[in-house]
């Protein structure tokens, strides 16, 4: 049998990622040898223990954490805060307190300075998920081959680091560590404002009368479609990326409304070459994509 | 053997949807006798003749269409005013000129007045397509299970419509008859719109610096990369159809920034609700997609 990487590992929240993280540990053996989990609802919590995803079902975040050697938060980002408080004083000395969530520079301002002196706090992202969201819709291969990004802060315990590296590389990802800051900007391009404008464009098309919304659906797959997949995904979880990750992606948000400004000034003068010009710059960025199997 | 539909098919344009119906024609012997084709370039012209795709290939549209019952114009909408003149003069009475552009008022703007007295003009629109394009990209099921739309104009011979219309019945697809101006602002909001979006947000995404745009590659799959796909079509169909449907999607991408601007107004006051209204909102669309199984 191969190590253990943790005695006890602890779950906060079990979405997609907490459940398929569940799963994963159920699947392996050399993951933990037993998961406490909790849920903010009693009806989450019942359905982790039917699922048999954890070994304990526990009431509160404090119970959960109570003797775990790691903790993984996996609930919205907007929670961390009070998660933390509630923690603190139960968390183990040397514990590795770990998180899923899409925004970091947030975690690091809203969990870090409430951490108790001797536990490591290794905030992470596992770039994976699907528009669907619960205990139920989690599955162990998720993160196979998908990128899982380490942001810690200078001075944290490198073995804490690399043995949450060691978690996603048996999980099948490829692990990155990278600056909170470059995280949280580009992740704001690539998930946050396409998820901005998925969520935008859907409501654009609601407000136009009964009739066209109706084509709307029908004629979807023009092009509409592909916008709306991830328009499917979880509301509150979505909120708080967006209200974490302000700053990033207001940029990234004032940025691409001036260049749809420009491209629609384009569009009504007749500018042919530009139009032209920013189309092929699109088609280039997809050949990239898929030169390098992203796409 | 089935009635025929035409003795002559005339396509001037084989790219992606000239070649499918090509292909769609040589599949099946209930629709011509024969196919007349051409391309604007001599290369092009050589690649429909090597892979068989028409009886005979002739270098320009007039000759093209001499002696066709059926024309299909299957080029860039910009185009379609130049070669109208040019056919003009060779149409055969009773011929009927039907197109595929995806912009159907400019169509009857440019092409309805310059066709002679007992030329039937059809002009249509299949709602099928994939991001290639060129005449080796096509394939007879492409409008399989797709919706196509008819605009006649008021007065149009019914005959002729009825005749568009079983070609594409039996090319497969669900066909619609529609008021031109209805068909544009639709496709402004459901094709137009998202294609402007997508050819937009990859040129915002590539003028960010080059370390960040390395990590939007590989980390595409958060979202980005459902944006990219049909940002690789063609760069001089798209920029047609964006000058072609100038006042529906300069409408639409108004009313896109507006919520867009609303969205981010929201986002920097943390204005929790709003955004949660609009994400709802979004899932809502999704579910309706997927209820009528467009998604």
């Amino acid at each position: 049998m191969a190590d253990l990487l943790f005695r006890r590992l602890a779950l906060i929240g079990v979405g997609l990622i907490g459940s398929s993280i569940a799963r994963l540990c159920r699947l392996r053996d050399d993951i933990t040898s037993e998961i406490v989990a909790t849920a903010r609802t009693a009806a989450t919590r019942k359905t982790i223990a039917r699922l048999g995803l954890a070994d304990r079902v526990c009431d509160t975040p404090a119970e959960t954490v109570a003797g775990a050697d790691c903790v993984f938060l996996c609930t919205p980002v907007g929670t961390y805060g009070d998660i933390a408080a509630a923690i603190a004083p139960a968390l183990a000395r040397d514990a590795i307190l770990t998180d899923v969530g899409s925004t970091k520079q947030s975690v690091i301002r809203d969990v870090g300075p409430l951490l108790p002196e001797g536990v490591h706090f290794v905030p992470g992202h596992p770039i994976a998920g699907t528009e669907q969201s619960g205990p139920e819709s989690g599955f162990a291969e998720l993160f196979q081959g998908r990128y899982a990004i380490l942001t810690p802060t200078p001075g944290t315990d490198e073995l804490a680091v690399e043995r949450v590296a060691e978690f996603w590389r048996r999980a099948g990802s490829t692990v990155e560590i990278m600056e909170p800051a470059h995280h949280d900007r580009v992740m704001a391009i690539v998930s946050h404002l396409p998820h901005l404008i998925a969520f935008t464009i859907c409501g654009t098309a609601d407000d136009l009368q009964h009739q066209s919304m109706r084509d709307v659906l029908r004629f979807a797959a023009s092009g509409f479609r592909d916008f709306t997949r991830i328009a499917a995904s979880d509301p509150v979880m979505w909120r708080d990326v967006f209200l974490n990750n302000r700053e990033a992606l207001l940029e990234m948000t004032q940025r691409f409304i001036e260049d749809m400004t420009a491209m629609a000034r384009a569009v009504r003068w007749g500018e042919a070459e530009y139009i032209v010009d920013k189309i092929e710059r699109g088609r280039r960025i997809r050949r990239n994509l898929i030169a390098i199997r992203q796409a």
